[in-house]
């Protein structure tokens, strides 16, 4: 499967040990590595070598962009952010599985349009994380094979019908979610848990660390 | 106006100057103040108290929980979050205007979700803040009193339809606002601008200081 990570321009805690992983997935060269615009900055504190830069270049240093002359890709169409760009640029470079970090921080808009495009882009594995969450998309039968005590949140965009849930503390009643305040906080009570539903877009948010 | 300030468990500089005014106007004991859960000990940073406290008080301190225990509400359904129960109560005390702060931090769910409850509380004029940001629901006819020069995103929660922008940079085609990625980063070119839709629901996020 060809994996690739999109690095944004969010806060990363990057001395985090959390980002080891990451880093020597990177490292190993079977992953290809995208940065939107001054999500290079991120890759730099981590210790990941982009393989791309793309944007409208507005939040790149100017010593990245020297240093990476040779595989930046401008793209300045106002009406995608930097996020959805990488997004599919990757699917084009047949990207099949995407983790996306330094999605969260100072800016609200970018990250909820990132969780959005989670839907948009429903035809890609893709993940978002942090060292406290991981936010993806769930398929309309998904097995979640996360241990036993687990903490999932999910996460309606919009309508969620014919909602079925296995192996969680808290149920739903006549397989509807609709509203984002009942969904959140459940429990994996028996692994894999399953998730099934037939019509809307439903978003699991799993709680790594609970703080 | 009634208005009410809601302080949730989420991240708050509290050392940031824009909290000088919150803290003033709940000061003058004319602003209702309640802390969801664990956001108390928000409200004891930045120094403010609270009027009440609601929530399950799986994350209250314990000498909070002592100092303020006449002013506790208890309420452990499990099918809302603190939130949606501080809301609730909010507009029970007949609150017309709620600012929420500390509603992002390490939950990504939480913060999801707080930001959906603007759809399901439309009735009142909610704003969620920090520093950076300012997240509101959108009325079907809105005008936006923000300088000449400010950054919007318009995000909407589903399909958009029949909108319109004045005052703007970027307009939209044919009405319709489906895409979150496609409404980010626009710009106040008239005040007040003004965005009329007939139906979904568009959420609004100013940003207040380009980061």
């Amino acid at each position: 499967m060809n994996e690739a990570i999109i690095i944004l321009n969010g806060t990363v805690n990057h001395e985090s040990p959390f980002y080891n992983d990451l880093r020597k997935r990177a490292g190993k060269g079977n992953v290809y590595v995208v940065c939107a615009d001054g999500g290079a900055l991120n890759a730099a504190l981590i210790g990941v070598e982009p393989d791309a830069i793309i944007g409208d270049l507005d939040s790149l240093p100017k010593d990245l962009e020297e240093k990476y002359a040779d595989r930046i890709i401008r793209d300045s169409d106002q009406n995608t952010t930097d996020c959805d760009k990488a997004i599919r640029h990757c699917i084009n470079k047949n990207a099949e599985r995407i983790t996306i970090i330094g999605a969260c921080g100072t800016r609200w808009d970018h990250f909820i349009a990132a969780a959005m495009l989670l839907k948009k882009y429903a035809q890609v594995k893709i993940k978002i994380v942090d060292e406290y969450n991981e936010l993806f998309l769930a398929g309309k039968e998904t097995e979640l094979d996360f241990p036993v005590g687990s903490s999932v949140s999910l996460i309606p965009l919009g309508r969620v019908e014919g909602l079925k849930l296995e192996g969680f503390k808290y149920d739903v009643e006549n397989g509807i979610l609709e509203d984002a305040s009942r969904g959140i906080h459940n429990e994996i009570t028996e692994s894999p848990a399953k998730i099934t539903y037939s019509k809307g877009a439903l978003l699991v948010n799993r709680i790594l660390e609970l703080s």
